[in-house]
């Protein structure tokens, strides 16, 4: 690991503005939706579904580029590839990502596809449905690699979901490469159970080849090892990756350290409006003790601090200073 | 008052999308923007300053129309008379004022001009700043009065900031003479104290002609009588209409009463987050009692706690029902 480097992270991902509204399980029922799972819906199917939906809030989001935006507000470097459509929520989001320091150096196409989004539902015990229109995200190639940015970082990180698109998955396949030469570290993370049932067989390959260091929840990592049991999943992935944490929402995260699997508490949450974000930010905080090369409880302390922030409002996006959270928890020296 | 009408308010306002940012009272006066006002800007140097804010979050606002989304959640009708474009943000404004129950039948135009917004700085102290690019909004005229809507209502509801734009006067002129005829009642929120100073004059002789139920902030209320003294202000307004709402921030609120001006406390706020459409709000709460011919000590407990629940979060829509609120509060019958 380089921590010298110019950038901590560069992440790979997708370009979304999320739609968030407040919904009923009866109404996630009615529109046909699997409660906590991300659906992929074409543009129609999406504005079916917008229209069905409350009153919402709009905020740039995105699992990948959530991370790099958390790895900033902790303090650190990151920057982002990722692809939007030269309009309104791509004019959104290219703010909002810059305005929280990510680098985003990137050219937007003329819609269509436009920008894409991804409809949030929060239901009243603050677990979240999406169903994401991916649009121009969908559109992530090789060619949005630039192997200069790429080989600054310390780490490149990349969201499962990149493997629902053949394209993007060349792109992280080149990203890879460029990393491995300069000789960075590649971390993963699962993004979604259902995710991972697609393409279970292609990322357990990637985990054993490519990856090292994993994050995924309990649910993500017993379904990678096709098992019941977190232990063996756990034991399985001891084998394959230099590093991992798997997060287990109020229970807290299990990670990887040289006396083996460390069991280590959630922060406490004020309030927890919106769970959405919350293990984009914990792999943000991780991250941010990873490349200082911080013991893995203490990686894994700043990441459940950094979800707890943002489980405690509306968005994926940290509202308050990450850093300042960290100097107050004692996690960052003052 | 007619309390059986088919709606109990029909607003007329400008249609804005709130992007509200964090930030200091330093970046405020480095904009050269006056803290706690809202200033009309250009579409460019509304571009200017978004550039400038820190990462946002998209909420659809307007001062007027925010009151009837308000009324609305309380349990009450309400519609609304507005303008956007054929763009983005104008679907996002039509989306959530309709998913709000809120009537809202309005054919958009295509841009330029685009949608109206609102840039929404909010201080650590929880005040706002704005920067309101007006766009669309600033089209709005007589012939987007639909007398068979307005004669629907109980009340006509207008946001000062109107005088800010010859044709929407007009419109108002308009729809006054449709609620008169009627025999609906008019009501007029002064909007903000900028709004007051430039103009006074014609604000003044409006309510003095034309306006039943005045709202206004202690500040708003003694610039238009060109007074210190809130006292003197509250007199003049009890020779000129029939019943005023005065607003005190945290020291609550001043009403007309037959027993002579009456003040009742704010309700308690779980916390300050951003006091944008705290005075909608208010408004919203006692135009529901209002209509239901309510106590005027009732119309502002209602709007008190409406007020309170929106400055408990970003952003100047309800995102708890009021209704259910005002239950829990004894406010309305279980």
């Amino acid at each position: 690991l380089s921590p010298q480097r110019e950038l901590d992270v560069v992440v790979l991902g997708s370009a979304l503005v999320d739609v968030i509204a407040s919904a009923t399980d009866d109404q996630i029922a009615a529109l046909g939706l699997r409660k906590g799972g991300m659906t992929l819906v074409g543009e129609q199917e999406a504005e079916r579904i917008y229209a069905a939906m409350g009153p919402a809030v709009e905020v740039s989001g995105g699992s990948a580029v959530n991370t790099a935006v958390g790895v900033c507000s902790m303090g650190g470097r990151a920057a982002c590839v990722a692809r939007v459509a030269d309009d309104t929520l791509g004019r959104v989001f290219a703010h909002d990502v810059r305005a929280a320091g990510v680098g985003f150096d990137h050219r937007p196409s003329p819609p269509p596809p436009a920008t894409g989004r991804c409809l949030v539902m929060v239901s009243p015990d603050a677990e979240r449905t999406m169903c994401t229109y991916l649009g121009a995200a969908s559109r992530l190639g090789p060619e949005d690699v630039d192997p200069q940015v790429v080989s600054k970082a310390a780490v490149l990180y990349a969201e499962g979901y990149l493997w629902d698109m053949e394209p993007a998955k060349r792109a992280m396949e080149e990203a890879a490469a460029v990393a491995r030469r300069s000789g960075a570290k590649v971390a993963l993370s699962l993004s979604d159970p259902f995710c991972v049932e697609r393409h279970r067989r292609e990322l357990l390959g990637l985990v054993g080849r490519q990856v090292d260091l994993l994050f995924a929840n309990e649910e993500e990592a017993k379904l990678l090892f096709g098992t019941d049991e977190l232990a063996g999943a756990l034991s399985r992935l001891e084998d394959l990756v230099e590093a991992f944490a798997v997060t287990r929402g109020p229970a807290g995260s299990v990670v990887s350290s040289p006396a083996g699997p460390l069991e280590v508490p959630a922060a406490p949450a004020a309030q927890v409006v919106d769970t959405t974000g919350a293990g984009d930010l914990y792999a943000a905080g991780f991250l941010f003790g990873y490349v200082r090369a911080l013991a893995p409880e203490h990686c894994a302390r700043l990441g459940a601090l950094a979800a707890s922030e943002v489980i405690s409002h509306l968005g994926a996006r940290p509202r308050q200073p990450l850093a300042q959270l960290a100097r107050r928890a004692g996690l960052v020296p003052a």
